[in-house]
């Protein structure tokens, strides 16, 4: 039994997997309504099959010879060790749970559309309960330390567990409001100008620019537009974004091109000799968001970003732009603001969104709350922490895919992300002298280079707290993130 | 063991079928360059997949223990029968040669598309002899009775032998030669309004309009763009057309969209309820083409057609159509003239382009021609047929996808699909008696549900020959094509 044939195997499932991935980039993108319910049949059919290949008794015998192969190098061991874990993990499921979970989730995703589009939330309700009561199956069949929804955070972000979150949230909660609290009471930015009329296919270039100025390569990646965001990959060399124009706001097409951009580039730099190997893959999706966080705030939120891109915006929109400096646009970019919708939020205020969902995440996976009472929840807590009324469902407990796609355990990695890209960002700052001096004339190669280097490149090689080791000498520490905030936002609003 | 069972199983099947038609048209509509290799790699694994669930021990097991269940209801029964048939035919290929097909395919069909940018004929041989090798193989894997070629024209036409085929053409040459002789020594029609400048969106608008026009259900389907269109579909519901446009010929786009429109109403029409078994599925190809050639040219290119939809043209492109009348683009439509390009080719010479590749591919599988031998015996038959010099290769033997596809043993079926699309409507006239009418008024309807109710809806009820028997009271006849086309070119080409 070789490694090359287990590698084989592997591959093979991988296919599988990305071919549902297709699927899913078409169902997003291109697929005319009636196709839903046959694709949501290929979708789970698919699932059955990579599971069920993946949890044969071939594989596990492969992993067990290996294991006692001591010929292996250090990369291949890395595979071998995480591949079991894995499989352990698959092992768990029976492939009627996987397909049954894989119909749920298209159904809800279905009931979710039509639901939000007639602000219906009993029509979404009974579909998603349903889905949550399999996500509890799914912490019981997973098994997990101290609390059940330790076992969906894990799926996400490896080694993280529920008590750790709640730690750093208490830093949130303790170091931000006061700091959003400050800004409110300060005067406020003006941002009027992104709410002019901007093309649709000007917008759609002026994305298409930023993303070839970030490295982004579009023979391996293209971008279509699609309801929400997001980035898929089928390969290392086949890496699709999507993005979103509104007609009346440039500010959402901007950062959210930049922000799946570097989910992008971490999928394009991923090794393509580890296609379908742990070592091919990212670490975690607190690691994902640390790219795309790192370029849509750090790095594409930031004066020297403006100060060099301003007047390739102005080509673009030489009216509604013709009175705005790069030092406006830096601070409009930034606006602080209490806000109805997470993907609309601003980097501070953002958290308090994370922060609502877990909090809600806890409660349904400890049955302290039933989906029935969500709406009522949510809106409590938007009261609390953002001081906002929440007008309808689909504005309020509706706004995101994410339950209906089934990711619970999900929400926490963009904060982590965030935190994570901080404490990068200051590593890359410190490592490469010249980078500030680069983003003001527009060259990203080093610092795209940098990541390729000291991320990218390792698959999951290391773990996300050891690769933060790594780079920065320590482990996450939300330090680095509160510093950055307030410098910047010191800069922005506390200047007398 | 229940015949739902069995359905469930071979709607998995489906399921993982339909997936890789997802793949395939994703690969030639959106998929950026660098991602050819994995695809190619994730298309041969989900073969394999399909493959090897079809010719799992226990689907022969059930087949076997429902043939002897006599409570089967008459479509059910037939299903059946013809699992069975294909059941014993895939077994006949291994998991192995399914992989390697499906591999040289993609390898293939990327080695074609670079020859043909480049015009270098040496880049695709070598690639496209190992490709016949194995349809060679797969001849003698299959089995034939009379001629090897008889195996590859039955996976497209079933029943239907090299011998009919050669029948079939002897009566091309024999009556569409004079014919098209005839026509060559009369005066020609003008269309060269054709080739003047026109928006690319305009068209797209305008076939979007035809399209919608014929009854095509853009909720279950959807058109994009590609290099060679093509009709594909993942389930009755979701059946995707491609078009392609030329700048400068209004013709190219028209009636490629109806060509696609055609084949896409079939697909949609077949029963949902059917979907993964044979009866949710089309005849054969030659069916599958004469439901593209009755839209294309027994109605669109009618004169009848052109008088309904003059003004709609005139709308999209006033200045360039200002002075051409319904007759005048009816006539330039239907112009006759001998040309290099299978797929611009008219209704007539047509023919002796898949003559050419009927001759050429039976003289491959017969190993009396190699593949290095091709471009000058193309360039020879192209002489003798069609009387034209090719200039290179790019135009001459790589103007096809199919080969490069693995397709043998296709290109007659879009002949005998033209004689049936005859036989067809004038079966169609005769039944609908205000047919004419109808589509002078734009009223696709009546024909719609009679190609619904005649053909669409039986999916693989009947054989070709039954279904041409129940529809027109006889066999395939040649006779009906050449009434059809001796009456439409008298009044064009003949009237004094």
């Amino acid at each position: 039994m070789s490694y090359a044939s287990l590698k084989k195997e592997l591959q093979k499932i991988a296919d599988v997997g990305f071919a549902s991935a297709v699927l899913s980039w078409d169902q997003e993108t291109y697929m005319p309504p009636k196709g839903a319910t046959f694709r949501a049949q290929q979708l789970a059919t698919l699932a059955g099959i990579a599971h069920k290949m993946y949890t044969d008794p071939a594989i596990g015998n492969m992993i067990k010879v290996l294991k006692s192969n001591n010929t292996l190098n250090e990369k291949e061991t890395k595979n071998l060790n995480l591949v079991s874990e894995d499989y352990e993990k698959q092992k768990k499921y029976s492939t009627a749970f996987v397909e049954e979970m894989s119909h749920t989730v298209s159904e809800c995703f279905q009931a979710w559309q039509s639901a939000r589009e007639k602000n219906k939330y009993e029509l979404y309700a009974p579909v998603l309960n349903r889905l949550v009561e399999l996500k509890r199956k799914e912490c019981d069949l997973l098994g997990y330390k101290e609390h059940p929804y330790d076992a969906l955070i894990d799926q996400h972000e490896k080694g993280m567990t529920t008590r750790e979150v709640e730690v750093l949230f208490d830093d949130v909660k303790k170091e931000l409001i006061p700091l959003v609290q400050r800004i409110a009471q300060s005067p406020q930015v003006d941002d009027s100008f992104f709410y002019q009329h901007y093309d649709k296919q000007k917008q759609w270039d002026f994305g298409i620019k930023l993303l070839e100025q970030m490295g982004y390569d579009f023979n391996a990646g293209r971008q279509d537009i699609s309801a929400h965001p997001f980035t898929i990959h089928f390969s290392s060399q086949d890496v699709r974004l999507t993005t979103r124009i509104d007609e009346n706001n440039l500010s959402e097409m901007i950062w959210s091109c930049i922000h799946e951009g570097g989910h992008g580039l971490y999928e394009q730099g991923l090794p393509v000799e580890e296609y379908g190997m742990p070592l091919g893959n990212h670490i975690s999706l607190g690691i994902h968001e640390s790219q795309s966080r790192l370029w849509e705030n750090n790095v594409g939120r930031s004066l020297l970003y403006w100060q060099n891109n301003m007047n390739l915006a102005r080509t673009y929109f030489p009216e509604q732009l013709k009175n705005v400096s790069a030092q406006d646009f830096y601070k409009a970019a930034n606006k602080v603001t209490p806000s109805l919708i997470r993907t609309n939020a601003d980097e501070l205020t953002y958290h308090f969104h994370v922060l609502i969902r877990f909090e809600i995440e806890k409660a349904l996976i400890e049955e302290k709350v039933n989906v029935n009472e969500l709406p009522e929840l949510w809106n409590a807590l938007y009261k609390k922490y953002l001081g906002i009324e929440v007008p309808d469902n689909t504005r309020g407990v509706m706004q995101d895919i994410h339950w209906s796609h089934g990711s619970f355990g999900y929400f926490p990695t963009y904060s982590i992300g965030s935190f994570y890209a901080a404490q990068f960002y200051a590593a890359a700052q410190k490592q490469l002298k010249n980078l500030d001096n680069q983003l003001l004339n527009g060259k990203m190669e080093a610092l795209l280079a940098w990541l390729r280097e000291n991320i990218h490149q390792h698959g999951k090689m290391y773990t996300s707290s050891e690769l933060c080791v790594k780079i920065s000498g320590e482990k996450l520490n939300f330090r680095y993130f509160m510093d950055y905030v307030v410098k910047k936002y010191t800069n922005i609003y506390f200047q007398p």
